[in-house]
């Protein structure tokens, strides 16, 4: 099976490498680039020495035509003009971006301020969220996978909108994400000395995954309601935990909270529900492809509080995508993805 | 000016000493132990030779009744049984732990799971929130400290609450704090390996500091409520950012928020309110006595999202209770505490 | 195959299952204890819910006599009683602590502070550095694998000591860690408070690892040497490098140097001599099995620094561990280890 | 006093602020710019907000030669043109950068890879390690202000050298920062994500620091000698720790050596000698303007391990740099640094 990865320089791409290395079906992977055509790649990141020391290769829709899959690891505003092209060509396309995502490009182009990609690619993609779109994933020729946030928040709240267990008139989505999120181009939020030793808000009820959870929510769980939802940097690399707070409804109980969550999720492997919990944190699922996700009643206010976990870059990005890659190629989810959490 | 501290070897310990030792008015600073009687300080924390070279002293009431002012920086349980006989001995009190702040013994016994002081003590007590307790505190002979979340939290609450511009019955408080929260005794959640590249919610639903939330929300802005409240300990020394969400009352707007916030704090030095953020940060208040505050109304959903940082060591703790004896004494809030904020 | 950990809370005990999971080979894998028998694995290390769900064993040395491989990842003093009663009993032992290493039982006592193991024990053990003993670890019972500084320190000083092409009698070997090197028990050292946000060196002239380093240099250089050795605690939990200085003999240039690393590992898959360097991290090996290794001529002194770079948890622990089980069992050296770095 | 700061914007001049807020005589600090002037410089860093809210002033000569002091605080071969019009006019000039440092331009030009300063400049110039200095930096027009890694090398090993207790023939300097040592400008090296859970060694054998570490021993201990030094990149914000390697001369013992140490600094406030030591770690300095040195002979060998401990942004720049300035006013030497380190 040959893959193409275009964008293999962003830690997206890294990651993608790092699990498809061990892909039992991949026999050739090629990495792709825009810009840096004939560096050797192992040169650039020499923690892939003697493991991936080939040149970048230059995009060619040709040579892309022959892959089975390519996936796109590139900032939002690239894969919404690189990818439409590729459509109906041969390879299953999966794009790591936001540049699929949203259904409405009038909501695309006023959160992420940018050109969207043409309403017709945008028509043919499916939302990559593995356990609740399966059956269209099987079939899609263009995969947007889903956001990080998304990913921790809708794989947490989903079962309980659905089954309306909570209210969601009043949704509040906390979340707070390791610094690796913000991708591998240096700036001042992400300069070591400024960011390490500090934790702090950014995009105040501004961030562009607000319109993808509302989105998800209403095509996955049939509700339609308007999200309180901030995000926020942790001094870590990795991991996304995500706190929401909803009013339970009438008469629900914290058994029914947890029955439910482990009645959507029993014969999905990578999504774990908690059963109870002092205390739940990143390093549960850091390196893997799991979610962890729980939920407490809180008796005293009537209210829920939901938790999802996972590691941004493998759930939340790469994991997520190869995860989707296997469903599309009929293998099990779990090729190549069967890696231990590091804990520490 | 004497001064004592009790419970030296704890970081809220250690944060005292910091200030102290550039405070103008203290000549006489003196450590008390209960198990470590003539170790010399600066052999057990070597980053003060040359600064406390002194032996701590046993625990005596006789000795501690001359002194001008006295500490108390230990675990919750402690001071509960160790202030009350120096009630009317002279010295002002000033107690860091939880044993003063509840004003219900039953509160007390149900969150803290332990003895509660007695209830003349309790009732003799001021709660040092500087900010909104001034009178209160100067006449004080025995200052309850807030707790570093409630000090955060209310600080940026109260106003908004107190003026009816958000409405209290759905109030959700997510906070996030550095380790250094959890004291000085080392434990599994607090170890390195476990503790760093991790970022976790813990006691959920159940932390202690709400209760004392609540009771503060009643005393200062009259207001009855049950708030949603979750810790979370972030990979960091120092710093607490508390996020809450409210609806906000019919015509509330943007700049209303601000202008209550600024009005509120125009006198006090210590509370800043932030104009516009794009982001917010724990560094910008690092090792200092500043709490900055903030609210962003969210026109799509009609809720404010309202920020308060502090430095958890500081006016989540030594700072904040020396800026109540500087009350207590007629001096200037700001003596001793007019350091810059660390940023990196 | 069946393969028991004793030991596997600890923090090698959790390399060992996060690689063994994946170790084709492996097809039963038990957990050992002295002390918490029946408590479920993923009870006590959430993260590996759906992966170890299996209660902790009892030792018995009638069950693990029926093993073919048993390790042993305890701290120092356990091993040296538990593991002689099953040399000849059938399984092969890899003892992951330092009980077995040091051929002179004074040497032990000396360093260790602790009872040595029977000196019969230690006659049978072989020193499991992998590519410097190969034969000898084949045809072992026992093998006492290396400490994490001595893997980092032999692989880049061994093959220029022993084709002389640096002087050992002045040989210094600056050594820095990550935390998880000292172990999953929480300290005051090991507290996130005063660990992070500090470089400090510790055992100052006295680690236990010197006489282990001088023993593997003469046995594979064929040199006697006394090392100045010291070892530094890095705030982060992976990774060693350590950087040593010694004189080059006459005539010898920087291409010599990495001519002879090169040489040396041409044949050996977990090393990798790195070319050219500008900086050097211990992020190009995190959560692999690499050792990489550089060498670099100051021309202004005469002298050549050298450094080495591993995971202290894998290729200083666990994964050389499991390589040193792939030489007994004939497997080919990178079964199961074969993952890519994290980088991030 | 009228002091002037020309680059504020970068570390070294963000921590001449918070030093000089809290300088008795300095009534009036204003921030000069190249190249944004008029910024608020609190909106810029709005940890300084009520702080330092006035904008940033253009570099104009007029205006500077009416202050009292000027300092520096530019990247290298900035102050090399800007300050020496300023010679004469009036201020004492304090240079944070290593424009003024070397005597020989031509060694400059080597390590720099910049243009010199004029030689007349650089021959006014005083270098400013003020426990060694003091009598020359008492007259300065022109201050060197020394390098981070110099200061904590140098008042460590100087003492030693300069009395002859250690064999200066073969010395080996093996350092260790923090990342604010880097600056603030964003790079890859300094990026959170990569910098983070890493340690590195950079510039291997070509740091810009040995020429000077040279001249000082040759200037201070009339010792000629070539080292061999190494830094390496620590993951954290502030902190020097240096350790040296030397064989001690016949006949030293462990007491000659502290003996030395605190003979030597017995008068000087900032310098603190270590009596023995289990662990040594950059937190006991940090934030402060302290040095600890220790030195530790290793009988199995007959050499020595000498440590030097700084806050790289303190002692080993701004904090020094005002202990200099103090020096040239005949203030006392401790006035406005007399601060506690944070040790958390």
């Amino acid at each position: 099976m040959k893959v193409g990865i275009i964008g293999a320089t962003g830690y997206g791409g890294l990651e993608l490498i790092r699990f498809l290395y061990n892909h039992k079906e991949v026999e050739n992977l090629t990495l792709f680039t825009s810009s840096e055509e004939g560096t050797v790649f192992s040169a650039k990141f020499p923690h892939l020495i003697d493991i991936n020391d080939q040149p970048l290769q230059k995009i060619d829709y040709d040579v892309l035509s022959e892959f089975d899959v390519v996936f796109a690891s590139t900032p939002s505003g690239v894969s919404s003009s690189l990818f439409p092209p590729l459509i109906d060509k041969g390879p299953k396309l999966i794009d790591l971006s936001g540049d699929f995502r949203l259904k409405d490009v009038e909501s695309y182009k006023q959160w992420y301020k940018k050109e969207p990609a043409p309403q017709e690619a945008i028509d043919v993609s499916i939302y990559g969220l593995t356990e609740w779109n399966e059956a269209a994933i099987k079939e899609a020729k263009l995969i947007a996978n889903p956001g990080c946030y998304p990913t921790a928040v809708l794989l947490s709240l989903l079962p309980l909108l659905k089954e309306k267990l909570i209210d969601p008139s009043f949704l509040v989505i906390d979340a707070k994400s390791g610094i690796s999120g913000a991708g591998n181009k240096p700036s001042q939020t992400t300069h070591f000395s400024e960011a390490n030793e500090a934790f702090s808000i950014y995009k105040i009820n501004e961030h562009q995954h607000i319109p993808e959870i509302e989105q998800a929510i209403s095509m996955f769980a049939g509700v339609e309601t308007k999200i309180s939802f901030n995000t926020h940097l942790v001094p870590m690399i990795r991991g996304i935990l995500a706190t929401s707070y909803a009013q339970v409804m009438p008469g629900v109980t914290q058994a029914d909270l947890i029955h439910c969550l482990k009645e959507t999720y029993k014969n999905h492997p990578f999504v774990r529900v908690i059963d109870d919990a002092g205390s739940i944190g990143t390093n549960r699922v850091k390196g893997s492809n799991y979610c962890d996700v729980y939920a407490k009643l809180d008796e005293r206010t009537g209210r829920a509080t939901i938790i999802g976990v996972i590691d941004n870059l493998v759930k939340g990005a790469a994991g997520q995508a190869i995860q989707n890659m296997n469903v599309q190629l009929n293998l099990p989810q779990t090729t190549g993805l069967q890696v231990v959490p590091l804990f520490i």
